[in-house]
């Protein structure tokens, strides 16, 4: 996809924020709350409010994929559509094999400055731990913290079934990325007779759940079928939680 | 300065390595140590090696200012100088006040896919990290690690003087960026009759040192004329030590 736009030096720096979503046949999924953490996350980064931004997007939402809106600390505001590549397909179909390993930060111990809570550009160390997980064998990765509790995926939420309650981490205790995917999910949850609850979770809680998903807006639940290489059952919630979100 | 060039999307994600040098009349400074860095910043990253950098940086060296040379994961590889800002003058001429704050992770127990030694294009946290410093009153700030040593600034290295000795921080035993600025500046102190030395340092010990410096390839030395609020001594060899780097 040539989609090339003209932009300073300065621009390349990460110092901006952005949001992608799954662009659908009715409009990008989830629209408001993602134009919401956008916003938020400029106000983290003490960027004026990005006000064109569903101006930009609804210019470019033209068929389906992924759609992603940029926005850079110059000002630039940009909305571009490519194809949803065919391993994220794969693995929102058969599941991923994750791996966890610690971060090296605490969840309290966070600096004054810290920019976790927002979707900010600087995204190096996320395709880093990825592109570690994979020479590892695995798919994806979770993040620990130094107290050993599940934070999050370099590009995902972690969501967990226990009995008939759904679990995600709570974004404001753990230093993380509010996921509105899985924010989202647990929203609907109770209309398939699922209680939601948001709490912090250890890795051997997480690892004896009924069920884990990765959730994130383009790949919408990805199954984790192994996790730290132990096998684990495909859950029957799987399908059903897809069809909830619409996938 | 209109120096736009067209780039991709994904080339906005921090995905890339970048070096920042001082362009003097006689050419840029250090150049052969900062295109070694961009290259191993780029195997950090498992890029392929930068190959036409130092042809990039030969086209653009134009006059005197600061030249930035940019690589992304995409391939862009381009050079620019833009003119160095009067804040950076003043500040090596002035010195600077800084204030130390907890990064919140430990010098040891980065994690395996850690970028920390590679200049990487995910600068989002130290611009954070900046402009907080300077909402407290400060002109930069130290970070330090949650067992308390000094580890680097957001954008310079530390170095300090106890007695005859000249000492940085080691980068490989922090898990920081190698200081090209200090490690020169270490390397030719021995000519003004000082001994080099690196070695990991508290607070405490920093703040006891004779002279502190933020050592970076732009502003040089700026000597720290507050920390954490306590006035500091200018030091005779912040300008014997100008001098010796060509400042």
């Amino acid at each position: 996809m040539t989609d090339r736009m003209p932009v300073s030096p300065g621009d390349l720096l990460g110092d901006g924020v952005f949001e992608t979503m799954h662009l659908r046949p009715d409009g990008p999924w989830l629209l408001d709350a993602h134009l919401l953490r956008l916003a938020r996350s400029a106000a983290l980064l003490e960027m004026p409010a990005p006000v064109a931004a569903r101006d930009r997007v609804t210019e470019a939402a033209v068929g389906t994929g992924a759609m992603r809106i940029i926005y850079t600390r110059s000002g630039l505001l940009h909305a571009s559509v490519s194809a949803i590549p065919p391993a994220v397909l794969r693995e929102r179909r058969d599941g991923i094999r994750v791996i966890s390993a610690g971060l090296g930060v605490s969840a309290g111990r966070r600096p004054p400055w810290d920019i976790s809570a927002a979707k900010s550009l600087s995204y190096a160390s996320n395709f880093a731990a990825r592109r570690w997980a994979a020479r590892q064998g695995a798919d994806d990765l979770i993040w620990l913290s130094t107290e050993g509790y599940a934070l999050e995926a370099p590009t995902a939420s972690v969501v967990w079934l226990t009995g008939d309650t759904l679990c995600t981490v709570p974004p404001s205790s753990a230093a993380i990325l509010p996921g509105i995917t899985a924010a989202h999910l647990l929203s609907v949850a109770p209309s398939v007779g699922l209680h939601a609850v948001e709490r912090m979770v250890t890795l051997p809680e997480l690892a004896a759940a009924d069920a884990i998903w990765l959730a994130s807006s383009v790949r919408g639940l990805a199954e984790v079928i192994s996790l730290d290489g132990v096998s684990r059952a495909r859950s029957p919630w799987t399908p059903r939680l897809l069809e909830l979100l619409g996938f």
